[in-house]
């Protein structure tokens, strides 16, 4: 499990690499026609760092009911679903396997739960290990050239969700991720500060950051505009109060 | 700035070595004979990497208080002695400088904050951009392969310190670092696990993982063998209650 950083191509590490060329297979997640750039990304990632021939194997993830009521339990049969696909597909393969996880595995992913899932299931065994990535995260204090945490203090990661549920009790420092509906305006107060970015590292970059009360329109309407002409969009971002 | 992840000499982007090709001269700052071996590692990715000549000019942080009663204070006094050595080093030299960050330059490291101060003392000017790197965070999940929040929620990052006076409410997923005092023995409860992990990426790596209380005495046993051996740590881990 590889992953490759959030966006830019050369934002994958001389160990991903290493990994990628001892693969035979790769195992590429697409979301739908929606996120094909998102594949092109990784295949456009393989054929500049493969050295030898490889096989792509697409697994194509099951639909998913995107306003549930009861958020865990739909996302824990949508894991399910995925799991048996990915059984199905990892059965079909002898020798070494590799799975490209954009940013890091470790963060607000569920690939790393998917082939868990599918070693307890017992029917497939295989031996894996995770290459970390440069996260999305690292990549907006990167562009921004911004320190996440103040001298001594925490850092929050957290998503849109529960940002509108209000920020845990001395959290100032907070970064919110998987935020479709700009809940950063719902956030109160006239001294907080965002640094916002989307598509990070690719050529569709854009940031913008100061006083959240001056930007937070401009934000919501660059970020509409934008989802409406790539049909996608990523985007992350600190707030600091 | 650039960001060469946590341990691993193949932990670095492809974008950093891009990067480090483009310097001619190298800002190493050393902390002192017992973390030699992290300049050595420094070093040795340079060695790797580098495709041309190139100058290092060391960096001698100057001495600190370690246990301050005022912090916040002392740290920031600390910073502008830092700045005033860092302005003449840089003023020594004309063309492309670099400083190779551990880990990634936004979380708990000082650099980006030192570099600004010499920017806005107004000496001596240049143009910088940060090269993102993987964290020790990032790091420590990939071995352990874990997933740093569960579906949905929030992760907290915090120091040893903050550990100490307690997670704030609702927080049950934390990572801590900069923890020299086994603060997780502090952390009530008989129903938190923690994944922990020392001198990761390198040669020496430890991971010890379990519940909480029935693995603290041996990491805090283990931990202190440890830096006796070496004469210096870097640990750091994941708490879920
Ligand atoms: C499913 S999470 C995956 C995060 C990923 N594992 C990482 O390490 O960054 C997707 C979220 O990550 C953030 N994200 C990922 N790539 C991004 C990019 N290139 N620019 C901005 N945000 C990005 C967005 O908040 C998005 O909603
Ligand atoms: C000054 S902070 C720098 C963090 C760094 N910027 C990063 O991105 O990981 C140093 C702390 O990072 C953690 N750390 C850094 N490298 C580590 C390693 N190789 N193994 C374990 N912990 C590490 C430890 O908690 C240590 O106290």
């Amino acid at each position: 499990m590889i992953g490759i950083g959030a966006g830019d191509p050369d934002q994958v590490t001389v160990q991903a690499i290493k990994a990628m060329n001892r693969a035979e297979v790769f195992f590429v997640i697409g979301k739908g026609a929606e996120k094909q750039d998102l594949v092109d990304l990784r295949t456009g990632i393989l054929d500049e760092h493969m050295r030898g021939p490889y096989r792509i194997v697409d697994i194509v993830d099951p639909p998913r009911d995107r306003t549930p009521s009861d958020y865990e339990g739909v996302v824990d049969d949508w894991h399910d679903r995925r799991a048996a696909i990915f059984e199905e597909r990892f059965g079909a393969v002898d020798g070494v396997g590799a799975i490209l996880v954009w940013g890091d595995p470790s963060l607000y992913d569920s690939t790393l739960r998917i082939v868990e899932r599918v070693l307890s299931r017992g029917i497939e065994t295989f031996e894996y290990s995770v290459i970390p990535g440069v996260t999305s995260v690292q990549s907006l204090a990167a562009q921004h050239r911004i320190v996440l945490n103040r001298i001594g203090e925490p850092v929050h990661i957290t998503t849109g969700r529960r940002l509108r549920d209000g920020l845990p009790e001395g959290v100032r420092d907070a970064v919110v991720m998987l935020d479709a509906d700009c809940s950063f305006t719902e956030v109160p107060g006239d001294d907080v500060q965002i640094w916002w970015g989307a598509y990070l590292g690719t050529e569709d970059e854009v940031l913008i950051s100061g006083n959240l009360r001056e930007v937070e329109a401009e934000i919501v309407r660059v970020r509409a505009e934008l989802r409406e002409r790539k049909g996608w969009i990523m985007d992350t971002y600190l707030l600091r109060s």
